[in-house]
């Protein structure tokens, strides 16, 4: 089985992350310059070339959006969590993890991934059910982040939180109302997990009641809310500016 | 001239916002509670309410996004930018404003004016030029943000930093790559705008040269950049966390 990937950054992404590259498509009708930087690194990689025409890339991607580039690649593997957190202990690193609970968005999810990995997560949790999996519009959303990042797909999320605990590992909720402490005044320095809930809904009950605490971003404006990707952006890097001024 | 907004959250803020909202427009196959909620508000505010199939609704949006609520409102009426400097002034707060430069993609730009409102921004400006204007898929994006908060569209973007540095405020843009102080060393807490720059470009050169300091996000992942809108939530929310801590 093979995914295909598209898009000029993704594609870059592609040719030089964790899968296999098998086959490059492109228009060379597209952006000239960016296309040609793409060629060179299909070259490098012993990638082999296939000239499309536009609209073929867009009956073999299902849409428009491919900026001439499409990359056939090695199926999508999804880390087994326990290899995860087997990696993690090795490396001594500080743990930052993130667990999504409930996002069905294929962009929301590109773009909470693509957070993750600029914040240096080691890597995020999605359930099985009630979320998307990874596709190839999740990987353009991420801008490629998918290609780097290890994502492991679990079944039960509270034996996931369970098994992060009993690393050592502290597991905080990013509540979206007034229900938890202010982000701010937490100290987030030590192994930690975020996780993230549903833009509608928040975190279920029970995944709240797991949690060693919930964190609140406060807000200062009308509506006061904040969408699920920038949530999680502003956690994830209020946890890389305490760890940068410890 | 009026314009529609739609969606359950957008249409919810447009019934209690700045914008005179004219016509409610529902199909009550849509959510139900959720529809109920609306038509409560829409009586409260002498709003009349008009059953329509779900197809009309598509047709009258030009989409079919619009979770069975569509709302005729008042044109959106951009503030002045010498107005908003004016209110700032009257209102002795410390000021926070963002200056967009170059976003096009209506969603990028409504995520951006939510964060702007979350973090309790006095304002936001947009050049005319080369962004997208306020549109319904700009309001729906912002999760309805733009019928509380203040924007601006303004001709000469240059000229419009240059009032602000008169009015004492420092103006500093975001940096995409690193060529700024870090976001976490600088003080923020005096009167400040931020500039946010295209995903691809990043700030024009002209406006670069024009800012008092550049503002880097420190990266840590393998893909190593965030989305215009993830780094505006974060560059703001920092803004927030210093004035909170002070």
């Amino acid at each position: 089985m093979a995914d295909f990937i598209y898009g000029i950054n993704p594609v870059k992404e592609g040719l030089v992350g964790r899968r296999r590259p098998q086959e490059l498509f492109v228009d060379e009708g597209g952006e000239r310059a960016r296309i040609d930087e793409l060629l060179d690194l299909a070259g490098e990689q012993g990638v082999p070339v296939r000239r499309r025409r536009r609209e073929d890339l867009t009956r073999l991607v299902g849409n428009a959006h491919h900026q001439g580039a499409v990359l056939r690649i090695e199926e999508f593997k999804y880390v087994p969590f326990e290899e995860l957190l087997a990696d993690w202990q090795a490396s001594a690193k500080t743990g930052l993890f993130l667990l999504v609970d409930g996002i069905t968005d294929p962009h929301n999810l590109g773009a909470i991934l693509r957070n993750a990995d600029a914040a240096g997560c080691q890597g995020v949790v999605i359930p099985k059910d009630r979320n998307c999996p990874i596709t190839n519009v999740v990987d353009k959303a991420s801008a490629g982040a998918v290609e780097h990042l290890p994502v492991c797909q679990i079944v039960n999320l509270a034996r996931t939180i369970q098994q992060l605990k009993e690393a050592g590992v502290w597991v905080y909720g990013l509540a979206t109302e007034q229900a938890g402490t202010s982000l701010y005044t937490e100290n987030l320095q030590g192994h930690l997990a975020l996780v993230v809930g549903s833009e509608g809904q928040g975190l279920r009950q029970r995944t709240r009641q797991l949690c060693d605490g919930l964190l609140e971003i406060p807000m200062r404006g009308g509506v006061a809310s904040l969408n699920a990707s920038a949530a999680t952006a502003v956690a994830l890097f209020e946890v890389v500016r305490q760890r940068l001024t410890r």
